[in-house]
């Protein structure tokens, strides 16, 4: 289904960079969900660059509905967003054009349309596209919520500097969504913005790593082969740029552990299953077990950096050397927490559309 | 989809540890493609236990396909492999059907069926299914082979012991394929069985890190956002038992880093464009880049021990302890190294076959 | 997905006329539904050849069910049947290997698989494989029972000769259903038979129109655009062999009339709504109106018939003359019927398993 | 996946008669296809009404496609189409809000969405969102005939009127697609136009059937079972407003005949394997054979006329009149057959980039 994700709830996106407007489809919605355009327009402008840390490009970041709400709820039909793209220079990338900026989709995506492709601005490649993906993700975040469903992302690490680790899940959730810069340890957060200005300065850029947690999944949500959802999600979330790697729990720390380490006791407080640990991120045998979901995404260093660096052109097979101008995040991670929110929402209510029907959001 | 993987290329798998049989479906294959029986027998070799670090059951893992081949060819109508289960003993699991065994699916099964599931030996979620996963995988590796790709795994870490890295990589994957350890230093590998050895000593287990490359892949493959590679291939790799963790490239090693550190440059190799580092794994924005696909899988230990555990009786929602007996792997990742190059070559003869049609794999 | 129907119910057909055996895999059933064998084995004998009217083809059509289903009931996983063949002769086929028997599929089998399909017999095409769709929709017919929900197909004509029309669609169906030749007047079903036998004296063979009603199903199911009820059920319906049209409804009839004669008008019955008459057969904008959902499948003669018919060898491109032996159905609409009832519980359980979640179905 | 349609090549609608606008992603294209905006516009004007048999809605149907183009081709991105509402009179509505009209979807619905629909003008049930279909079918249109495929449509009866029947299928096409009132015999189409304006006057409306011909589409197209063309094609057909029932080749015409009258002899032609009659309509087995495919459409009387109807208000669940007002069409049989085309090259589209690739399309 190429750029479109979900089988009960879909969201398929389109746009460039530099054309007219990018947009996202969300059909399979519930009928009687509310709109809120302000919950909406504040996870936009999470997304949005934010002081020295960001881009040089404002954009007002407009969106408008033009189908599937009506008096301000969800009518269950294909909802459609736009949001108008006003601040693209176009004129900054003829030169390059046949450059592979390392790190990006240049090369891959001449490869694939033969040249036929919008390379202004990364085209359909684009982070600006998750603009639309947020906005849409915006609706299921709050439709989510209504049924007792949170979701909150953090920077786990950025530039090699720490955050606090998850505690009181739902608390943290709930600070986290107020924040703009998504750390539950606000002073270790202004040592990574220092990181990343540091490496700005340079002309670098940094990653990090995401670490999400989605609160009040009910157990037996998801399919033991496949449509696992380990497998439903990281298949959604490698979408989001920069995005090289999803683990789930504590996966990558548990390989060098022991079984008797990482196996998660479970115990009964109130009448309710739950696990004294949750080194498997809430998912058994691809199955929900009511624990929070809590999974970390590895977002590489964003790859436009002011350094000369060594390419090709890949037009004319010939070596080259690249240097880049113009505006350019340092980092993305705290840009990107928010697409992942949107991303995970997009995949956990599609699961749990599959699972409970097409009305289960419906307030 | 549930049970199935594909869109051209399509995998469904069925069958528990204690049934009749499990089995896989494999449709949209070209025509014409050789069935070689003594390769399918050896990657299932390859999947079975071995000497000291595997378990007690010894299964023939005889396999039969019933439909979709002809004169010892795929006609390209599904083609279905059987394998009786022979060695299962029923009796074992009654008395502690409803004590989830912690980091199995137990509990997450019981919330999902309603207690309507056959727990016999982990039913349907019984690494014994990955059997048939491994059959239908084989007759893809095959066909990948002809094509001029190779898929090939190693354990890049054990129990906190590294193999050493990829350097030639259609060396080593030729390598790996002949070995039923999969390491590229064998002392290592021995220093692992012996950690596996020690684990199993104590009633523990260890787990691990599997590292594959996909050697081949032409430029321009998947899709920019959701079909992506990474996507795809991570949405299949997590059905391999125990995997939590995948990551693209050197993910989670980059995100500490710098972006010029981890921007791999371009350059002319004889006039095909190759990158100097691939820290990307082979994939920019979604898609081939014609480099080796490259991930790691991270491989919990194997929740099955022998030492008592907290746990529940979920059926009657009260504390209890959980004692296992039985025959169970100190590890699965030298097995599991096979299901991932099953599952690798399912995904990837996906993405070929939706870029360049259902005949692409014919011989 | 070719070989495979459904979203959240999905069914994958496999096997050949003259290969090991015919099964299918049903996946994404409710865990808890009882499995009837002894319904199973029924609808299996209303599917083969009945007295004079059949071919010699005595196959005893026994299933086995190897994953899925545990102590009677199904366990929510993939749902396995399989039918071994036994009665082929496959030796009868090789002469005539690349003549295409004119209104078969064997030239266009050639045309897709290069000459590599089992051509035995019809192979992957033949209508024996209808026997796996028939046991698998035995389950969906028995469980949508459950729920209220009732399927009866009949022999609308035969030969030119009609049958009575549906007149209390309950009664009806309870009727249809009891009975090996699927008519609701006894008298013209002889009539029928007469024509069918009246054939198969010269030779020769004869069609008709099936047509189904589905009893019970609530308002409001299926989509607006595409995923249409109508869409739905039509794209699994022309998989019936010799099904060549669909209609809902009155549709051939009513494009000859005015829309003051074919409205459905709505009044209140016992305070639900209903419709005074159904040429809309139940379907409005694509969306389930509460009552019975009607359909008629045209069903083409067989063409398999006893005459010298021209044709070409499609390997050596030469025109050729082709005269069958063996056996072979002087019609199969009396046996179609069961086909029809087994898809359409395929395609209604999947709308309603999309509509009210995965569990619906259960008891 | 509801409102949209395609595997390789895709297609998702959305809008509502009464909103902003509407619109269509058709993703999955090749890249490199050149738009012809100019035909756009002429088959968007097909598509309206015309003259005295239309309805006087003048709405100005511009289009604007805003992603997935560039340099005036195709990208191979999702390519989005958006059409302005410019001439709803949304006051109309509110009066008859919850009168179900009879044959119309109010009521489904009011079923499926519990009120929260947009009920003007039909929402997005309405025959409008047709018109971002056949954008974007023309796109698709134009595709195919490059490479050699022609879609065409005649009304090949209205209000009991029969135009003359298909010859020369490759003339036909390019004739029928130069008109705007599609038949083959200019005579009988006046004839119908004056049984249209008839009905007008009574205040009533016609139906008809469409017949429709695709030239050029190679053998060994489809899949046996479920993805058959028939099963395809028929599943997008229905999708058009008013159509009921689809039939291939002469299907309710055979059904009254013998074997031997209606299975189609092959013979060779310029070394090529042609039939001599097409009583199957190209399609044999779920395959192409090389010949037209030819299916037909039952288009009912179109559901709004100006006498009184008994029906219920579906909110009060009260016995009710309604007599419409404002504009209605007294036949869309006319209109809906450009709407058959754009369905058609959809289906077939996807079906040829599921065969060959998703780069078949390219110039």
């Amino acid at each position: 289904m190429k750029n479109t994700f979900g089988n009960s709830i879909s969201l398929t996106l389109f746009g460039e960079s530099h054309g007219a407007m990018i947009g996202a489809v969300l059909d399979g919605l519930a009928p009687g969900i509310a709109i809120n355009e302000e919950f909406i327009r504040s996870q936009l402008d999470k997304r949005r660059p934010v002081g020295k840390i960001g881009t040089a490009r404002h954009e007002a970041d407009v969106f408008q509905i033009v189908s599937g709400v009506f008096e301000g709820k969800t009518t269950g039909t294909p909802l459609t967003i736009l949001i108008p793209n006003t601040a693209q220079h176009s004129k900054d990338y003829t030169a390059t054009r046949s450059l592979a900026r390392p790190g990006h989709a240049d090369y891959t995506a001449y490869a694939k349309y033969h040249g036929y492709e919008d390379y202004r601005g990364g085209g359909h490649f684009s982070g600006r596209v998750t603009a639309a993906l947020v906005a849409a993700g915006a609706i299921l975040i709050s439709a989510l919520r209504e049924k007792g469903i949170m979701i909150g992302t953090h920077i786990q690490s950025c530039a090699g500097i720490a955050d606090a680790a998850f505690d009181d899940v739902f608390a943290d959730i709930e600070k986290l969504n107020s924040l703009d810069f998504a750390v539950l340890d606000g002073g270790r957060g202004e040592k990574m913005k220092a990181a990343i200005e540091a490496a700005a300065h340079e002309g670098d850029s940094v990653g990090g790593v995401l670490e999400t947690a989605v609160y009040g999944m009910p157990a037996g949500v998801g399919e033991p082969w496949f449509d696992t959802v380990e497998g439903v999600l990281s298949h959604a979330l490698f979408s989001v740029p920069a995005v090289k790697g999803v683990q789930f729990g504590d996966a990558f720390e548990m390989v060098n552990g022991k079984g008797s380490a990482y196996n998660d006791s479970y115990y009964i407080s109130d009448e309710e299953i739950k696990t004294k640990t949750n080194h498997n991120g809430g998912v058994n045998g691809g199955i929900t077990n009511g624990m929070p979901i809590v999974f970390r995404c590895a977002v590489k260093p964003t790859p436009s950096i002011f350094k000369a660096q060594d390419t090709v052109d890949f037009m004319s097979k010939e070596n080259s050397v690249l240097e880049l101008k113009g505006r350019h995040d340092p980092a993305v991670i705290h840009r990107a927490r928010i697409v992942v929110d949107s991303v995970t929402a997009l995949a956990v209510a599609d699961l749990l559309a599959m699972r409970y029907g097409t009305d289960w959001l419906k307030a």
